[in-house]
């Protein structure tokens, strides 16, 4: 049975767990296992009186896995409020001494990312990981339930969606011209034409040179698009599909968060309306602070983090200007030098999880705009068809899960909401 | 409004739907355009006595946009038994004559391929993606409601699971030893330590070099490992997940199945318990038929062609020579020439869809293995951890999710059960 169904049942019930010992300590007359299996722990206790049993269990490292057998009692000192008094152990791998050591974690910041596939079992990545199974199960539960079909957009692509400066080059065969793809979202946008509503979650990759405390260079990205889909109906949708995640976690995931020291307080105020800002407000907010910024300026992590600090919700940073968005963001027509774009920052520092907007629909206007941003329109030759044939209005977004999931969880660092994360420097284990 | 939700309503309704037109005939006195959405198509009606309409319906070319507004008649000769009798066009988006010519596919077999991004439009793309959107979802459901978590492992990885020469390197910075991931199954095996049951839904890379009608350099992973999990569990876990899949599509997806001209009774037939066969019983059943091959020797597509052809079910084919399996399964103590590996193979001449096993947990036993295979330990040295501290017994699987919704679609090529397929030569759009 899993560990987290005992504490249900009446003393005197006798049940039979398996798992791994997260903690051993031996007193005079008595060892005490802590076991823990996917669900949870529990106290085991050994009696020494039992010359079979205490043999085993002084054999057993931290990390032996077993399977035990024993008698439930209440004991208000133990974890949960009950202990199991163990009869049998059935099976047993003591194994080697497990080797984590504290020391060396807080001597070399590496360490816990060298040995991640046995730090993977501590009570913080077990919490950090059930967070992250309930955000994919919400955004899937989000869409699936409004509509949205599931698609999938390939890996392999020949063109950036991005900008060129952060492709990963593959060795494909004999071929020099494959990347790795930045972002479905054109494959999405052809997906509308047949499906209208659609969203995907698919890894997406970035050569990001620098380490920084939000940056991956795989990272797991949830995307939508939608036709006939305009900017007010966008906002509303991204408020409702982050207000739906984050309440999926305060239901389910109240202990985990508690594991993690995260105040649930910050997360039961995210609730629509969020903070809608505009660029020229965000400008103005950041003028008035003292940051040295001017319009048209792109506005970074640091100055993400001085306007998030500002409100207590997540901001819907919206109308950036033209020159520091994406070529295929729709310029509003009312006022031209801005676009139908919206940045989600989440708040507390976390900044951007999500960008999105409008995307040009007009053939001529898309081609006057990659003209006008530099770039070659035959290097876009199957996106303009989208616009040459049947063209429709529609807006989509880019949202970062593990970004995401890291702001949940209060962390500090993106390497710790993934459970293998890669950078420059590290592609193991 | 959808429409699908047309055909619900009464004669006389006034609705707006919006679309693109999939079909256009002109009569005397009228023009029909059929007009699709992501739910279905409608006929809309235009007299011509009405000038204004029918001469926007005249600039109109197939696949372009409109929002129109009109009363529903009843019209069993139309599609769905309703038709639309067109008030007005509110918005509409002519573009150029759609390119997609019949006789070009005919003619060139990569024709359809070339122009993918636009054909995804068609009748029986768009029923493909629907019923991908099902299984996609299916697969979610089981393992959730059964208490799996979802887990991602890393896309870049430093060593091969599947041996090395399908593996893509990526040109990763200055670095030379990383390449694309070929199965999460190792990473899965890290995380039943923390969680015990995990499944990833991810793609996975193989360098296949030939073109065949069930292989793409990336394809779709549906992965799962459990701990303590033996052969028997095993088993019947792919039957239930196999037959959950098969029966939600039968569920969900009528329409598009008869779409696609498959014969829904073949589907209907997928029940546990599947057809278990041993590898020894294959290989007399397919010396019997005449096929030259002995004991030991791997079992091909043509093999596999051969053998689900003698039953109409799927085949659980386990129980494989060492040899011919992956260094990680385990060995069966009873015949250790054999493995407690399991393929299942999809009827009528699909073949495998998923390959499986328990996986060696004993540490002296798989790096004996590991030696045996001419295979350095040192290259699995963290894989080899997770025997040294704690090791459980654990047994998984990975599901081809394509090859699966080519089987279910009933489709001749694993190119047409994915939006943008990839292979040796194709990379675009």
């Amino acid at each position: 049975m899993s560990i987290k169904d005992v504490f249900n049942l009446s003393e005197g019930t006798e049940v039979t767990v398996r798992g791994w010992i997260y903690r051993k300590r031996e007193l005079r007359d008595k060892i005490f296992l802590v076991v823990r299996d996917g669900s949870g722990i529990v106290q085991a206790v050994i009696n020494k009186s039992d010359q079979d049993l205490s043999s085993i269990a002084s054999k057993l490292n931290v990390e032996s896995s077993l399977v035990l057998t024993g008698v439930i009692k209440r004991e208000p000192r133990a974890p949960g409020g009950a202990e199991i008094h163990v009869k049998s152990i059935n099976w047993y791998y003591a194994g080697y001494a497990f080797p984590i050591n504290e020391d060396a974690a807080k001597a070399d910041s590496e360490y816990l990312f060298d040995v991640r596939h046995l730090w993977i079992r501590s009570r913080k990545m077990w919490a950090v990981l059930r967070v992250r199974h309930t955000v994919f199960g919400a955004i899937h539960e989000f869409f699936r339930s409004r509509g949205y079909y599931e698609v999938q957009g390939p890996m392999f692509v020949s063109a950036a969606v991005e900008g060129g400066s952060t492709l990963f080059p593959v060795k494909y065969f004999d071929r020099e011209d494959v990347y790795l793809t930045q972002s479905s979202q054109f494959y999405l946008e052809v997906l509308i034409y047949a499906l209208e509503r659609v969203y995907t979650i698919a890894p997406s990759f970035r050569a990001e040179p620098s380490r920084t405390r939000r940056h991956l260079t795989e990272f797991w990205h949830a995307e939508a698009e939608e036709a006939w889909l305009q900017f007010d109906g966008l906002l509303n949708l991204l408020e409702d599909l982050i207000t739906y995640i984050v309440n999926k976690v305060l239901e389910e995931r109240q202990d985990e968060l508690k594991l993690l020291n995260r105040d649930a307080k910050v997360l039961e105020n995210v609730k629509p309306p969020f903070q809608r800002v505009s660029y020229d407000e965000a400008i103005n907010i950041l003028q008035s602070k003292g940051v040295g910024i001017k319009w048209g300026d792109d506005i970074g992590a640091d100055e993400e983090r001085v306007l998030t600090l500002q409100f207590d919700k997540p901001i819907l940073l919206h109308h950036f200007p033209e020159q520091i968005k994406a070529f295929y963001h729709r310029n509003d027509p009312s006022r031209p030098e801005t676009t139908l774009s919206v940045d989600v920052l989440a708040p507390e520092g976390y900044g951007e999880i999500v960008g999105g907007g409008e995307r040009i629909y007009d053939y001529e206007e898309l081609i006057s705009k990659i003209k006008r941003f530099g770039l070659k329109p035959e290097d876009y030759d199957w996106y303009l068809d989208l616009r040459r044939y049947g063209s429709v209005p529609h807006a989509g977004f880019g949202l970062g899960i593990d970004r995401l999931i890291m702001w949940i969880c209060g962390l500090e660092h993106i390497r710790d909401a993934v459970p293998f994360p890669r950078d420059i420097r590290r592609i193991k284990p």
